[in-house]
Formats: C-alpha cells, sequence, structure tokens
C-alpha cells in the first residue's frame, strides 16, 4: 500500500515558511516507500527522544495515524486495545512533538524522533522502559 | 507466561566473576515478570546501540530466543520470514553484545542495548533505520 502525502511536515526546528517543493520542506519519499501494512493495516512505531536518544515507548499506527502526525507534527497511534485512533497526549497534554520520521529497511517499522512535553508512560515514567531485567539500577 | 532464568547475563562491562545471586549478577526479576508474548508467541525487541543510542533495529524474539539472548550475552531472534531462530551475525560476524536488557510498562515489548560488532542492517548500513521520510539528510 502506498501512502502518498502531499502535505509538508511542520518540523519544530525548522517551521515550513515558503514552502515549495515537497521535497525541500519536510518528507521525502513517502510516495515512493511502500509501507509494509501487517495483517491489521498496522506498523510498529518506534518513539525516541530527540535530544536525550532515550527510546520512549513503542506503539502501533495505521495509516491515518501515519498521515496526522506527518500532517500535524504530534505523534498519532492506533490503539489496539481501545479500536481507536489515539492523539498521545490530548488529554494529558504530554504531547509528543515530532522532529523526525525514519523508515527501516523492510519498511515494516517506523522510527519517530521527538521532543516529548511529558512522561511517555502512562505510569508518569519518563520512558516505557523503566525496567531493566539486566541490572540492579 | 512467566519466563523463569537463573543463569546470569555475563554483560560485557563487568564479566560475572564471582557470581553468587542472580539477582546480583545480571538480571532482574526475569522470573517475576510476566513477559506478554502475542499470539504467536512473540515480543518485539527493539535494539539500540549502547553507546551511541541510535536504535539499530527491530526484531521478534521467543521465549527461546530471549533466552539465548540472556544466556549468551548476545542477540536472538525468531525469523519470521524463516521461521527459525536466528542467532544475529551468526554468518556475518556482525554480532550484537548485550548491555542491557529492557522491558516496558505492559512487558509486551523489550529494548535491548547493545555493542553491534557490525552493521545491523542486511544491507550494509549500521542501523536499518537509514532511510527519513522527513528530511533531505
Amino acid at each position: 500500500m502506498v501512502l502518498e502525502i502531499s502535505l509538508c511536515l511542520p518540523l519544530p526546528a525548522s517551521p515550513v515558511v515558503g514552502c515549495r517543493a515537497p521535497r525541500l520542506c519536510g518528507y521525502k519519499g513517502l510516495d515512493v516507500i511502500d509501507i509494509k501494512w501487517n495483517e491489521q493495516g498496522l506498523i510498529p512505531a518506534i518513539v525516541q527522544d530527540a535530544q536525550s536518544g532515550a527510546v520512549l515507548m513503542l506503539a502501533h499506527m495505521n495509516e491515518e495515524a501515519l498521515r496526522l502526525t506527518l500532517v500535524t507534527g504530534e505523534t498519532h497511534f492506533w490503539s489496539r486495545s481501545r479500536q481507536a485512533l489515539w492523539h498521545k497526549g490530548a488529554t494529558s497534554g504530554n504531547v509528543q512533538r515530532v522532529r523526525e520520521v525514519r523508515v527501516d529497511c523492510d519498511a515494516d517499522t517506523i522510527l519517530l524522533k521527538v521532543d516529548p512535553a511529558g512522561p511517555a508512560c502512562h505510569t508518569g515514567e519518563y520512558s516505557c522502559f523503566y525496567r531493566s531485567l539486566t541490572s540492579n539500577e
């Protein structure tokens, strides 16, 4: 399934001013990269803090969530438990401003580099990966 | 499904010498964390460079892959395409030495912090996420 996106992603670091050509103002090749959605029409998305490099969470996107993420510049996901679109931080205020969207070699995983406005985890932890299996930190 | 692991993970930075108690030498609570395997008996595992913080790849583990990863200190996965256990780097030499294993709040995603011996990607790229959708870098 090819996702065609013609809008520019308003990157926080460089607001889209005088945007002329799509390739110059925020996205690259989404129209030519054939995203591999899984059987449920979803793709896993890793969320990473653009500043610290910490991995914050893993969530899933459907086509609409990816489109909204690119158009609004804030992360949107598909909640598999609630079977609904989910604008991260819509209620808590802990939105994630998107700095970059990357895709892996197989085009079956997305990497989102974000500036988080608050904790990523519903527990209140900065990252969902707050438990280590291999150290006592 | 509770995975009981009683062996120590030989962390590269601190080789297990004089290892006495499991809780002091490499893992924490795998026996009490109820890993949530999906319908296929798998859990997604994010692989991150322990030094640079770069996200290298996303792969999947079954119970045996996680056990082997913890026991050997090198990443093992379950290849969904080949339907076989996969010791990363076994043929290429690009093994990933595990520095830390973390689990997320829902216990349905693993984060592996590794020292990679070479490129993570089968294309020869350092990271599988070498394509950006949002910049021309």
